[in-house]
């Protein structure tokens, strides 16, 4: 069997996320579809991560198992041609046994677009999420750079317990490389790189920056609620469709 | 009665037109109902000029008349609150009673958009024409000189001896001041102004240049066709959705 990697592009305005889900139209779901139709035999597709219902990539990594004889273009055209138009395969390269899209990927960058202006934008409206308020993103930063290094993030997911329940391997803890507020506005947008994240853990990062970004937590208090792990934390989360995935590193 | 100017943006993937039609979903038909709601009576409101099913806006101008008491700001928060997210009203302003959102206009700018590179884009697909191969644009900006000026532009659109018939005053002669390729791949774009454009003249326009672009036409054959009004500059339409008018200017 041969293992290819695909990065893939995808609009995820019209998909109840990555992960297949019976009945519902998800990414991975349009993805293993279109590897049965080119390679002639159904396969499990993995990805690096689950995405939320409406959030986006922009280079999502994705691995499966065939022992179909197309080379890595022709794989490309084909299942391109048999994909809707909001998701495209932008690559695919052949890899070593040991490559596994989820658990070979050592670094992930998302990032988290605002359109901050008076008015909502048409053009934007399926890829930024619209914040009206004037935003202070100095502060903003300076909340971010409190995000940086290695601890327990279970206070910006929910379910937390379930979450480790789930198995026995499993923890919250993570570490998160950078994280900053970048552009002008009205484009804002929030880019930060980790190991990985917990379920709704940037979009509960992003509410609760905004909240500094609106004065109402200083940087300082936001600090302080971040090192003994505040519940507040995971009360704060804005919409999916401002999230996308950036990149993935291995 | 008051005469009321919006200036209004949308994306027109999901509707037919601005131009308001029977049973059908259209900008114009948005805003009239729009209008009604807030003002409590029906009323014709005028746009610059039809855009076609798929063609957007950044700035569309429409007036109507009413006698509402409401002032330009509440005006466009209740329009804006009884809009669908693809219509935004940016501006509103009374005006003379002597304005007409189309007979005022003295100049129209708008943009065709493309997606220049190998692969198409899901982002820009909503907005922009994917053209796969390679463009000399610096030959696409030689053909577009040729556009300049003030002629009879019939060539460029279908019907128009029917569109003639259509009115007493009508005439195919239009005046362009300014037509010219911009941007850089995958992002290029073709920038023209002029009074005002007949049915589909700007996308047999591109398409005609595009032909230039892909090495089929020369600069200097393209001005030919164009001084000779040949047929076939109407027979290279490119889709709706890469459209957009960007301006009107009164």
């Amino acid at each position: 069997m041969r293992n290819i990697k695909l990065v893939v592009e995808y609009d995820g305005t019209d998909y109840h996320g990555f992960a297949i889900q019976a009945g519902l139209r998800t990414v991975q779901g349009e993805l293993e579809s279109a590897v049965a139709k080119v390679t002639g035999s159904r396969t499990r597709v993995v990805g690096s991560g689950r995405t939320d219902a409406g959030a986006h990539a922009l280079a999502q990594v994705v691995s499966f198992l065939t022992d179909s004889r197309l080379t890595p273009v022709e794989l490309r055209r084909a299942l391109n041609a048999n994909l809707p138009p909001d998701v495209v395969v932008k690559d695919v390269e052949e890899v070593g046994e040991g490559f596994h899209a989820r658990r070979s990927a050592r670094r992930r960058h998302y990032r988290y677009c605002l359109w901050n202006a008076e008015l909502p934008s048409v053009f934007a409206r399926r890829y930024r999420y619209h914040v009206a308020e004037a935003l202070d993103v100095a502060a903003m930063n300076r909340a971010a750079a409190a995000l940086v290094g290695t601890r327990d993030f279970a206070c910006f997911t929910y379910g937390a317990a379930r979450f480790l329940a789930a198995g026995r391997r499993r923890t919250t803890v993570r570490t998160i490389f950078s994280a900053e507020w970048n552009g002008e506005p009205p484009e804002v947008e929030f880019d930060v790189v980790g190991t990985a994240f917990l379920p709704h853990m940037i979009r509960n990062m992003v509410g609760s920056m905004l909240r500094v970004g609106l004065g109402k937590v200083s940087p300082e208090d936001f600090r302080q609620l971040v090192e003994r792990a505040d519940p507040q934390l995971s009360t704060a989360k804005v919409p999916a469709h401002g999230l996308t995935l950036v990149a993935v590193e291995y």
